[in-house]
């Protein structure tokens, strides 16, 4: 019964053991164990997890092999919209997905800072699972350490995935083609500004939400309907201006941007206008980039709006046939501006 | 020319620009793209590194998998006989020879500090590198993450590691048969006393050193020769105890340890008696449990030995015929004595 294991909402450690993380949960003894047979798995158990070794046996993948890695330091750890379980989860599972792979299976390995409380660590656990679940990947196997109070912030997430290459999937940057189009899968900004607005306190009457999603199904379902895609992107840390303009240097090739066709929301828009951010460079968690041949948009646009994470994909912008690397945005009023690389730090501990 | 990349020992970032981690470093922009450009790169780079993706896509792998993950919070990071960038390496590496595995591929994620002198950074990538290569592995993925002054500790590592299982090996602690002998490949403690040492300001006439290694070419010749292995354990954090410990209460059988076949340095023991440790269950990071067929000891012990990380392989002790899940051990007076698993914080952050 999928989801039965979350039933129970009560940290299984009881206050009178005790109620935070302490020193010795990382020292590799009973209180580890502890901390493992009673916290994790129950909820992330499974066939591999189980087995307890210092890492996990799995079948034959037949085909290529992607991997990734990304530790989540985001701070704060619960935010509108998702905590930094979710986000570790979904932000492996999307990275696989833009190597054009099907994401199976994902480690996790925790750095708790000693004091932290059991009963968010537990909140955390089962929101790992949930998007595991979701998206149909397994964590397979994990670790746990413990520094002190003041050498870390309360928990910090490394996810690392495998994934299977699809059949003729070749994504890179360098498949770019004149005439290219861009696609993205909805509004901008919201992760970035719903962790920003947290941590400085703002509110609004329609609270921003961050957008973290798992991409798998959906582009899964692209996937298996058309292979020639040719370029996919999360633009994560450093927004959609950093990612197309990592895809511009790779390329050689110029991406003209629409502002009048990039979707942010009103609260976004007033509290990036509100906080001096620009939402072009701002951090999203549930959003992918899909650079593919125009004849392609329409098919692929009708899959991804049938999910409810593609629901509002539109056509932003296009390759065109200038090679000088460039990314540039014709603005709503008709001109036409480079957009560069950000330089300094505008959103620290996004993700 | 295998090394000569590594030649050049000097930072390659110029003190004029920068001489610390930035948090602008962990911003996913321009000075995330130079710290990898600059510094990662022309060091770690191949084939996959430099595709500059969020994740790498690897060749198909034939036969069974094995995935693995460690964090990595030693402190100190450099300590005598190594620094934590080897020992993450190396960490991953052992686990994945502990699940029959030969190591293939490993992912790099670095928490990094503000603050941080990137002179030692540095070090430490050019450390992982040499550790990458002694051991045949390649690094195809990372992340950089940088948090705020007082949120971390300088440096913390996470490495994750895909092998493949090597066809007839199957590693698991419910295959142990009472009559197997438990080989370890030399003296015990040496990693945690290093480390407790270095973090007391202790000296010794002649220093204790980390053994910290990797096992990977001792243990494929092992491999390769002989598929028959029961139960392989690298005994790191809660050290020797622990980890028979657990294969005990996975299995639920008895291994009784022979007290005087236990190698302790004269160094090593001198220290423990000084702290107020008992060297079974202090980590270490280059030796490995191989528990199999006594009829196998013989050869599988002449094979280990003939590599340095092996010279003083030797039998500690066998899997008797209770069935108990008991660890214990024979006593150079003669007595016996249960070692229960470590239950509090004996060495916080050993690795």
């Amino acid at each position: 019964m999928a989801g039965s294991r979350n039933m129970n909402l009560a940290c299984p450690i009881p206050k009178s053991d005790y109620e935070t993380v302490l020193m010795a949960h990382g020292g590799g003894g009973k209180m580890t164990q502890q901390l493992i047979e009673r916290m994790f798995l129950p909820v992330l158990g499974n066939e591999w997890l189980e087995q307890g070794h210092d890492g996990a046996r799995i079948p034959q993948i037949s085909g290529e092999l992607a991997m990734t890695t990304d530790s989540f330091v985001v701070d704060p750890i619960f935010f509108p919209g998702g905590n930094i379980g979710e986000l570790a989860v979904n932000g492996t599972i999307n990275d696989l997905i833009c190597c054009g792979a099907e994401p199976l299976y994902i480690s996790l390995a925790l750095i708790l800072e000693e004091g932290f409380l059991l009963d968010d660590l537990w909140k955390i656990v089962r929101s790992i699972d949930n998007a595991a679940r979701k998206a149909g990947v397994k964590v397979i196997t994990g670790d746990t350490k413990v520094v002190e109070r003041g050498k870390g912030d309360k928990i910090y997430i490394n996810t690392s995935g495998i994934g299977k290459v699809l059949p003729g999937m070749s994504i890179s940057p360098e498949n770019c083609q004149p005439g290219d189009v861009v696609i993205i899968n909805g509004s901008i900004g919201d992760h970035g500004i719903a962790i920003m607005s947290e941590r400085a306190g703002i509110s609004y009457e329609s609270p921003i939400q961050s957008d973290t999603a798992s991409l798998s199904r959906m582009m899964l379902d692209v996937f298996h309907h058309h292979s020639n895609l040719h370029v996919l992107r999360d633009p994560t840390r450093g927004g959609v201006a950093s990612a197309l303009n990592e895809i511009c240097q790779a390329s050689g090739m110029d991406i003209r941007l629409y502002e009048d066709q990039l979707e942010v929301t009103e609260s976004v828009r007033g509290a990036c206008e509100l906080m001096g951010f620009d939402p072009l460079y701002v951090a999203n968690e549930g959003k992918i980039l899909v650079i593919l041949p125009e004849n392609l948009a329409g098919q692929v646009l009708d899959i991804m709006r049938s999910h409810e994470t593609g629901r509002l994909s539109r056509v932003i912008g296009h390759v065109t046939g200038e090679h000088r690397g460039l990314l540039h945005m014709e603005t709503t009023i008709g001109s036409t501006r480079i957009i560069d690389m950000i330089s300094g730090e505008q959103l620290p501990r996004i993700c």
